[in-house]
């Protein structure tokens, strides 16, 4: 669906933590008129000042407890480290038909520890909308970030279908594709096809001296350009996702012995063999095609 | 120099190897007058019959006998693994004042052998024109490819300056700018700012699975882009310069392996450090300035 929806989905959508990602639901919401209010929840009053004059938000709040008296849909876009504790501080003061979900690029944690939410009301369903841009703040808010775009959605055995359907209805109500996933094997996937690039990203760019940047091409400006991402936010993401990140990262070391090993064999075919191969892979990847996670993912 | 030559710099151009690169040069010679004729030396007369359709050449040759008679400057094109032999056809045929170079990625090896020709006649010095596209063969020829890139030319302590004054004024006939360098120290700098870069590219796209593609993003996408890169091509890059190559593997395999140490000890001030270090390193890369290198790097 990527069509504005017929008739508002949800009463009042709060959205606590008012950056890129919750400025832009806001955004979205409103544009396509997923629900009557989108109010706002967080810690700079000044910020949120600013959210409403630029027309996000029909309201603003600094205190939990006022945010949640009117909320029916609430999306936590704050920082992995912080999703938890802002769910726990609105859940007495939401209505009990409320459904609470998060932005949080990183879930298993996240889900584990807000399980004993999973059949209870107000109820709490990890979701993971795999959007962005490498801006940050409401500023840049862009009602169409999550167009075309995939969100992951990672309830437990406890959740009921309903609460499943309600969030998803919400996701494709900004223009997403759905998908159900543990949460789990999210952490897992995502550290193989996000975290960990950002990592190697990164081990390349510390790689060379400061005197080799005159002799780089486009082949290390592509394969460093998000290295160039926000270093406390990818501090955080690491982190939280340590274990899943440090697999996938054993991995990549094995491939690279595997080339290191070839060219000290002088063993051509094989080196061959792994080139192609990944070639074969990336291949797949057309460049022109917009596929659900085209945009560089931002938390 | 960026606007063609008053005069011609050279009488007879000779390329042997006539793909995207030896294409582009045979076409950039013309486009601004260089040199008097460009002449072709291939292995496939029906390619080279495209080529000379294709007005890049005004005579063609598959005999470097016939091919090395008229030649006053030859630019070898062909992959680093036949250049010296190609170079080593043609000097018995070349007249005494002809200048040889090539466009090799790789150097020290080349250069190393071919050292008696630094003080002799015919002379050979090595020249590394770093452009190119991810596009192959002469119909993608470009007489701009070289416009405002950077050639890098490595003499020898045996080369006179006049040789390699003349080399010099025959690249930035082309529009390029020239610096020169030690053979050995150029292929170690462009194991870190080119070869390396491919096999991390390489490495990290072999590390994730087919079902991962769905949920990648532009940062799996922009780390891995020159993975796809031509197999045979980088094979044979690999495995000239594996030393280099293999040293600075293990540069970025150490870069990993701090990574994967904080994460382990739960170090989120190491983390950030190395995560701002790579930061700070790419950003100086702005993506807005088109330097000397800022075309995929191609051979």
């Amino acid at each position: 669906m990527t069509s504005p929806v017929a008739s508002p989905l949800e009463e009042t959508v709060l959205i606590v933590g008012v950056g890129l990602i919750g400025g832009s639901i806001a955004s979205a919401v409103r544009a396509r008129g997923v629900a009557r209010r989108v109010i706002g929840l967080g810690r700079d009053q000044s910020r949120l000042n600013a959210a409403v004059y630029r027309g996000l938000l029909d309201a603003d709040f600094t205190d939990p407890v006022e945010a949640a008296k009117s909320a029916t849909f609430v999306v936590v876009c704050t920082p992995v480290t912080r999703i938890i504790d802002d769910v726990r501080a609105l859940l007495p003061h939401l209505p009990k038909s409320a459904l609470v979900t998060d932005a949080g690029s990183t879930k298993q944690r996240i889900v584990a520890e807000l399980a004993d939410l999973a059949d209870q009301q107000p109820t709490f369903v990890g979701s993971h909308p795999i959007a962005g841009s490498d801006k940050q703040g409401f500023e840049h808010a862009d009602a169409n970030l999550f167009l075309h775009r995939l969100c992951l959605i990672t309830p437990t055995v406890q959740h009921s279908t309903e609460t499943v359907a309600r969030v998803e209805r919400f996701w494709q109500g900004l223009g997403m594709t759905t998908q159900l996933m543990d949460a789990a094997i999210h952490d897992e996937t995502l550290a193989r096809t996000s975290h960990v690039p950002h990592v190697v990203a990164a081990a390349m760019a510390n790689s060379i001296r400061e005197t080799d940047l005159t002799f780089t091409g486009t082949g290390f400006r592509d394969t460093t350009r998000i290295a160039a991402g926000d270093a406390d936010l990818w501090t955080t993401i690491l982190m939280e996702n340590t274990n899943a990140v440090r697999t996938s990262i054993a991995t990549v070391q094995e491939q690279l012995a595997l080339f290191d090993r070839a060219m000290a064999n002088g063993d051509a075919k094989q080196l061959r063999s792994l080139l192609a191969s990944a070639k074969s892979l990336r291949d797949q990847l057309s460049e022109n095609v917009e596929g659900p996670m085209t945009n560089v993912e931002r938390d």
